[in-house]
């Protein structure tokens, strides 16, 4: 394939991305070099623009380019609920289920198959968090998976010496589910977790 | 959802891309703030650089930093044999089959259902090729659906004034393909073309 090498270039940077393979990378590079000048500029500067002005919070770890966050300002929201989130994403999620208490965002993915250990997380602002005696509800929102297993029960170790009641989300069907084709130990999951109706 | 401005409007660009839904659009997004920041810095100067540097060939419509392209630079190739493709990503496949001739590319999608029409597409620069004299056969790449047909047949009527062999790509199977699951017209096209063995 003969290609310029701005081009080729362009089509490695893209192919980098997560679900963009090198059909994919091309097709996006080609429709940059189709698109009218002022869109592919537009995306060139927004990323730089994300990457220079939005940051961690630094009282939640959330995604911000104001620090504090719009969800730590928000003196509505109610500050005894605490509830541990791995990834920024995962705050996006939870959000739009319509949670209205605070976020710690532990904004590492921890693996053990990938070599993670428990001690390389951050939980000392956390702890910090829970000495201050406002939150009384710790919610272990990790991903419902061995790793979010484990490092659910190690938080909620630590977390074990303040008095705060520790919860994690309910595994069950989810909603608009088909029972026919829902795993066993998720089967289980709800049948152990059955509620009156 | 509540998302800074920077990471919003980052979501928007990456959804105008083909292909790019609201989910993956995030997650591009998010992977941009997580990765290295000359990573992101990379694909930003990459998109800028493609788009200066880049163009269309002045002789054959692919794409190229250099004018002429480094195919029409090539004096090894044949000069008797000129491939019209739609696009530069055509060209780009047809290179990889080991084609070894000329091109002249349109670069203007035809779609009849899109309300183009035949007459707004420039071909006054591949009639002045073919009044050159040196083009001997005119091979026709164009897609295997209706536009390209139509967008063939016109092409092919222009160019019955001068000298010139026109052929188009052969219908059958595709390799690797399987019988009973190639469609109808398809496997028509192949009966017709069949060939002693």
């Amino acid at each position: 394939m003969r290609l310029t090498r701005a081009l080729e270039n362009l089509i490695e940077q893209l192919q980098k991305l997560p679900t963009i393979g090198p059909k994919t990378a091309q097709r996006l590079a080609l429709h940059l070099l189709k698109v009218p000048e002022a869109q592919a500029q537009a995306l060139a500067e927004a990323i730089i623009e994300a990457r220079t002005s939005v940051r961690p919070c630094s009282q939640c770890g959330y995604l911000t380019e104001a620090d504090p966050c719009v969800i730590c300002r928000d003196s509505t929201r109610d500050k005894s609920l605490l509830c541990i989130a791995e990834e920024a994403s995962d705050v996006m999620a939870i959000e739009r289920s319509g949670y209205r208490g605070q976020y710690y965002v532990i904004n590492k993915a921890f693996s053990l198959m990938g070599g993670n250990r428990l001690e390389d997380i951050d939980l000392a602002p956390l702890l910090d968090k829970l000495s201050g005696g406002e939150i009384r509800e710790l919610i272990l929102a990790l991903n419902p998976d061995i790793d979010g297993e484990v490092l659910a029960r190690y938080i909620a170790g630590l977390a074990a010496a303040y008095p705060v009641r520790i919860t994690r989300l309910a595994h069950g069907l989810p909603v608009g589910g088909d029972i026919e084709y829902t795993d066993e130990i998720t089967l289980r999951k709800a049948i152990e977790g059955r509620k009156e109706i």
